[in-house]
């Protein structure tokens, strides 16, 4: 099967960059199969992802990042290129609530994930005969209110041990210390029960119940110190009518969160999304 | 032309309620073309609507009103019973933004909107000849930034005297004092350029921009003297990517705004909207 | 916990009945909670569901039924008490494709769909280990394309033997024979993978591709014996662009597929789908 | 205010390209502000749209085709380069049906389409005062059943006369002769009030009612011979259920039309829009 690589952009914006980066890919006989440019007005940054077909290519990613590294060092280049014969490693990390577990385990069998799933970590045992099942290890961390340094020393350590790329907040609904946020910038990935800014911190559904509002969401984001105030990388929404009880907002709310979360991993996984500040270009 | 009697009931729910109206309605021979029922499990309040062919009953609207009134009493119901020939009487309030109001305009021209726009307030010149040009009159209320209550004095001068039974901001962008917002209790409505409650207060849109969300919203919603916190009577949204601007948002809102005032209004005009608390009931 | 009787009428349109219905549930103490109505001034017929809380009234659903009877007799109805204490046994008939059978299971065991499953019929045995894991009985029945009759006789069989009040072809990709669309009309729920009547036949995602649609769809309909036209219950759609391939199609259809099914076989269980002629009403 | 020059192109996929059209954008100085691209793998075809800064380049766009008029050769494209300055004239023609015409005319008149509306050709007389009020020359050419040639003669000498780049049917209600939309080859963009191809010929809401469906939609696509049958740029839909009469659906249809309209027409304006076959790339 064919391969690929993902060349991944981020820099200040000035003339010639697209020429430069195409013409060197051009000059290797880099055969492209996607390009996706983005230029940032308001902060004069350059975005681009470019996928390549490996084989139209005479070189290993390793040789292809040495060639490429001067353009990027000319253009001050926030940049990577990954290979996709080299699958992420993904930690997810759950609670009680399965339907995310299992709706990314099933996309994950079906193909739709281009990953590992290193592990599971949950604070539960709930999970174990699923996911054992899949024949993914399954590690039971149970989280003391006392003291939950020692249970998220031990995530900290079976992430790395697992060499994740990604964790996953699939429904965690623990608060990862700033510690893990700040070590795993940018690679935790957390599925938030309400369409942000609106309902953040503790039982958003029960919160929009009581606002009476219309529609309810769920926000994909990245993890940052701040709760529930980092990167939005994709939001969606379910209608709702007075008819609804909160139980029904929650089960709503399960589907939404369910195919927000997907697509944001999915994207992720496929470098479609880049992060600059706060806000992140998603070129899906 | 067929007119009807519109029965909107809300009570403290019991035994006997749909039994002790429909007998009644059926005993007058009253032959029911929409029924809707609520029982809101939380309050143990009851809400319902019928809409009845007048015809089918021999009695005016306000014998009808008599001879119902002892169950009310019996029930301890707000209700009301309007006979659709009573057009209502609705006052737009609009300000420079012009895209609400041609498009309620339009609505109303095109027979979407069963009601008498009985004048435009504005505090601003701009919409005259257009709203003029639908044989609408048009009234110039200034709001000076100093003193705010002379406007609205005579905001309500105009309002009393065009007897309406509906105020619609319209984009009006001033903010209602809370001596009108309890004047007109449960009569004004207005559209937030949001999806409340996120980003309430000014300049939403931007305010979105800033904080990278992939949808933005609107939101119909009854006035209280709490700015932006009134029931909420109709939300929807508008998808968006790092693509767009602040204007291409503005523009974007403009169309759930139009949409979502104009089924809001209709709903509203069609005794539809039930509130209790701060939410509502819409048999839409 | 509570449990509940629900009737469910249609019948001619005519003054009277839902005083008729409700001062009957009244009478018997009946607590209703939750009650909809529809006249369908099309064909005069009427259409009514009230849910009540079985414990106000102090009878069996048995007794209830008895004594409704003469009523329903009188206004000429289709109608149907049901006790939510009795179950649906729901036979599920699935082929390779996994996403449908994966999605309901996981409802069911959640919660979220109120049946037993009886049993999973195949005619292949691809997903016996993920059926058996959840403890429903797999049965595998191979349809040879030379001598179909002797499989469907077999799959009538096992769908008699499981006393079943609900078929579901979830993904079967099998024409059911019309013996049997006959046997279980009005029983069976398909999933077709298109926005019908767009696309009826095989290969819908691919038909969709070549015409260039920007949006796909997936509609839950009872089977007839007119292949793709039976009574419409739920429909929903999916945004495609020229980026999508055939394969994307197929795998954003999967997710509408799993959504539209889940609420059809849903609002199926909960008796709020009547049919009349080929199309239905909805008490969603 | 500053203009753009839009380059649009589509040829054969091979190695080089976007590096050729970048690097010679560059050479010019040429600051580019959007960029998309898109390789069909199907048809082997390659799309591209670049937006140009024209004070980036020190030339008119006359001579800048001219210099890139050797590239374009050697890679087979059919291309086009505008300049955002020479604004696209469009004749509207309409019928009976006002709501696509008035929400052009709103949107027009808001600054979202960028292009001069060069005349309105209606069959009747009904929306003369309000396109005359906006200042646009009105015309009204008569069908007559029996002969439409000497009718559809004169909507051509009139559409040559306004030099229109592109004629809107904003429900105009007529099928243009095959001579029409020959001449005219994608640059007639028509508002069918189906989701095509459901319901494809008259009346499709009442088919669509007649069906039972659950959902209505309409579809924006340029016009050819085939009735209905074009290369469709945009389509949407609305959600409707049992309670929704035809007239209901007509009036939903009627907001859905004018939204995908308004898109597609915007998109068209704004060379978003590259045909192949009968199929389009949006570049949205």
């Amino acid at each position: 099967m064919s391969h690929y690589y993902r060349l991944v952009v981020s820099c200040p914006d000035r003339l010639g960059i697209v020429s430069r980066v195409s013409s060197f890919i051009a000059g290797q006989g880099g055969s492209i199969t996607e390009a996706s440019q983005h230029s940032d007005l308001e902060s004069g940054r350059f975005f681009m992802r470019y996928v390549i077909l490996a084989d139209s290519i005479g070189m290993s990613a390793e040789t292809l990042r040495d060639t490429f590294s001067p353009i990027a060092e000319e253009f001050e280049m926030d940049w990577a290129l990954t290979d996709t014969r080299q699958r992420r490693r993904v930690v997810l990390m759950v609670s009680r609530e399965s339907h995310c577990l299992v709706d990314l385990l099933y996309r994950w069998t079906a193909g739709e994930l281009d990953c590992d799933i290193a592990a599971v970590i949950s604070n539960h045992e709930d999970m174990r005969a699923l996911v054992e099942w899949h024949g993914i290890p399954y590690h039971h961390v149970p989280v003391s209110p006392d003291d939950k340094s020692a249970a998220f020393g031990e995530v900290q350590r079976l992430v790395d041990e697992a060499r994740a790329d990604c964790v996953v907040l699939a429904r965690y609904m623990q608060i990862l210390p700033p510690s893990l946020c700040e070590r795993y910038a940018g690679r935790v990935i957390n599925i938030h029960h309400s369409f942000l800014p609106s309902f953040a911190g503790a039982k958003p559904y029960h919160q929009a119940y009581q606002r009476g509002v219309k529609l309810i969401g769920a926000t994909c984001h990245y993890v940052t110190e701040e709760l529930d105030a980092g990167p939005i990388i994709e939001q969606d929404i379910h209608r709702v009518s007075h008819c609804h009880t909160p139980n029904d907002l929650v089960r709503f709310g399960r589907d939404v969160e369910k195919a927000v979360l997907a697509r944001g991993l999915r994207w992720h996984l496929e470098d479609r999304v880049l992060v600059h500040g706060n806000k992140t270009v998603v070129f899906a």
